[in-house]
């Protein structure tokens, strides 16, 4: 029989030996998931679970102050509903799981498990909005959605994964276009507050917008590897749903009206990118105020008077303080204990033994940069929180360094294909605005167009990869 | 078109003139929920989805203090996982709902959407548990489940609903055996402090357990037309499910042991007990504490000068002591807007109008007695605390009292026959123990046994059906 020391003693894959099996590791051994006999589909364990609890405590705190409601939709859409949406938005077919027999009886038509549930929203809009007094309604789902993926990684694409999906339905334009910019300020905050990751944001090329939407924007987070990760998007959708849809309103000029509608979305695949914007080769690294657990305390010698007590008197402390702590009391042996919360990425260990206790006093070690000093037992409440905040700040500065040092201009297309393909991280460059040379780039080296980030500089006046009039500056480049 | 007047402004059915019409006419016009176009599958509307939500946070954080930990299972089982616990429990056999087709193509294995999740906590505990130090795992689930269900009632029985689904598992029978009781007392306390309904709490007879259970416990509430709903389950399992699935564990004396498990869920059918409990002619009537809006301002005469800003004022001031209030500051009329919040059972209405700003004063009416007060402005901060505690004590008196009056004792079968038929509410009766008194009584009457409730009272030393010796008083009822 396997003992808890066998499954866990074996050391990681070396991030820079091999990034993706690196994160495999980091995702099995720090127990964030496991996978399970459906292929495709995972299990989040509670340490994995608990930090997408922390990210929808975040998000739907700053959704609710902003007027959002949360809503259920059903599991299930009718084939014939599901097609609407294909109707109307060309290039729209998710690969989806789909319902056949129900209560052993072949069904009359088949249902599909969501795959997102735009047309849920829309078919209930239609069905009770009619005035301009029934405006703005500003839903938000937390949920699963299933979409059948051949190859899959945990957190990052699977099968199924958990997200929230806001729809929003607005009287007019510009409501429901602060509205798409408002959302992705939250995401953007998101990254600033609780994750630790700097976002660059911006908008869609029509190429890689959703099919359906007038604008797209997003959020990018720049991975250890290199590669961009996508990480969250919002869109402005205009009427094209509402008049497929019939979503209309009587104005209070007394005129009818199509609303105008937006989403957005992000989903479990954060916890992807925590992982490879801040883990290390002893695993996971997690930023103090998104982590379940925020300090760890272990006891050394538990055996010796006082010991235990002081442990526990600490842990009681600093709970009443509203810290996330734990106590771990196990009788596994305190290196063992060290390695464990090291690769779980708590942010502060805190050890007392023995001799501590005559000095009154403990050690307090960062997970973040091994920073280790000893403080007065007393002291402690009252250090952390500034611990945690310049663990936080730390984390934050050094991935935007590694933003900034990795996000190079070019300006000529020779140093593009030279720069995607032989550093890492994002190459910035004019662009003419035609999908062509989009496709071209993705042809001559797989990269793709993130963004146009808001903020422009203006690295030229034309488009190196055709010469023609540039009109944005565009970041690009390989992505997950 | 029409308008939102013209959707509204119906009244509904009478509640004592036809209960099931009155509870789908609240449901809806109550706006908790809506149909939608797939059978048997409901949309959570925001004001349906805040109640379940503030129940969420209730129970979800008295899962956390008694060290409980959320994970997220997949949606989808394959078959030959979930036929598993159909040959270790006979009699388990829900109607499901069949993915046989993904991405296209039809599946190699069939895949069942969860109506349960046992069996993947199961096959995860049996990887994942391997010693003593691995022990407790109490895990919990947010989720929502499938059951093909023929016919359906918003909230009381659907095709799919919200639930959450504990699965634990212990080292020892006792403790396994606390834990079952334990979440019992945390829903019976949900009702005392959270939903205002005395719950009935006891055993479930052999009968009417879950089939793979030693003991299953049950939290029974009763409803205005005196049927009974069950409310909440715990169970007991034993080692049956470990010795199948294969979880055991090294014992700290080396021994390989099975573990004890249990299981126990709440789901969404607590909000038709609301709705059953405490509703009226006039629609819901929400107790305070569990109400997504505790209280309504209403401004009468809104043009007048400074009757919005203080009604504003006020709102700003209720929400910064952490009360759910809504300033209505739509275009409706005053009377239109009482209707629509009774109809809702908005705990406490404030009205604020022209002649109120003279005197300092406003006007705040209950929903629950229809009383009504003036009272200074500066002065109901104040008094809403104590407003609200009164409500919910006399909301929970008033249903205890109901359950009082209408649980009656039975001290021969006739009698039993003559209370079930024609009278509402329990009949309380001694039972010898035997499964074929519980059946005669359901053949000649259709009542259920629902619980030997836990403070057991000595009707007398013989079962009235039977004549043999008794073992405990029963509750019996017609059921939901």
């Amino acid at each position: 029989m396997n003992t808890t020391k066998d499954k866990l003693v074996k050391s990681i894959t070396g991030r820079d030996e091999d990034f993706a099996q690196w994160y495999t590791d980091v995702c099995r051994k720090a127990e964030l998931m496991d996978y399970t006999v459906a292929k495709g589909f995972i299990i989040y364990r509670p340490y994995g679970y608990a930090i997408w609890e922390n990210i929808q405590r975040y998000l739907d705190a700053r959704f609710k102050e902003t007027g959002h409601e949360n809503v259920y939709m059903p599991l299930l859409i009718p084939e014939s509903l599901f097609n609407k949406e294909a109707e109307h938005v060309a290039g729209f077919a998710p690969e989806t799981a789909i319902v056949t027999i129900g209560g052993k009886e072949p069904l009359a038509e088949r249902l599909i498990i969501r795959p997102t549930s735009e047309v849920l929203f829309c078919d209930h809009y239609a069905k009770v909005v009619s005035s301009y007094r029934d405006l703005p309604k500003k839903y938000n789902q937390w949920c699963s959605v299933v979409r059948w993926e051949k190859t899959t990684r945990p957190f990052l694409r699977g099968s199924e994964f958990l997200w929230q999906e806001g729809h929003t339905i607005h009287a007019t334009e510009a409501e429901a276009r602060a509205e798409v910019l408002g959302m992705l300020d939250i995401y953007n905050n998101l990254g600033r507050n609780l994750l630790a990751i700097p976002f660059v944001m911006g908008r869609k090329t029509d190429k890689e917008k959703f099919a359906g939407a007038v604008e797209t924007y997003s959020i990018e987070a720049l991975m250890h590897d290199g590669k961009a990760l996508q990480s969250g998007t919002t869109h402005y959708f205009g009427t094209g749903f509402a008049e497929h849809f019939g979503i209309g309103f009587q104005d209070k000029d007394g005129t009818n009206k199509p609303v105008h509608q937006t989403s957005w979305g992000v989903s479990t695949r954060l916890i992807g990118a925590l992982i490879m914007v801040h883990g290390d080769d002893s695993g996971l690294v997690l930023p103090p105020y998104v982590a379940p657990t925020q300090i760890v305390i272990v006891p050394i010698m538990p055996g010796k008077p006082g010991v235990m007590e002081q442990a526990a008197a600490l842990k009681e402390a600093l709970t009443q303080r509203q810290f996330r702590v734990k106590l771990d009391d196990s009788d596994k042996s305190p290196g063992w204990k060290f390695s464990e919360y090291e690769m779980k990425g708590v942010p502060l260990r805190i050890e007392i033994g023995p001799r501590d206790l005559e000095t009154g006093e403990c050690v307090i070690a960062r997970r973040f940069d091994n920073e280790k000093i000893r403080v007065k037992l007393d002291a402690v409440g009252d250090l952390v929180p500034g611990m945690l905040a310049d663990i936080h700040q730390k984390m934050y500065d050094k991935a935007k360094a590694n933003v900034e040092a990795n996000t190079r201009p070019a300006f000529t297309y020779e140093e593009f294909k030279s720069l995607i393909e032989n550093q890492p991280g994002y190459v910035k460059m004019m662009w003419c605005g035609n999908r062509e040379c989009e496709d071209k780039i993705k042809e001559d080296t797989t990269a793709t167009s993130r963004c146009l980030p808001f903020h422009q500089e203006h690295l030229g006046d034309v488009c190196p990869v055709c010469g023609r009039e540039a009109v944005a500056e565009v970041y690009f480049a390989k992505a997950y």
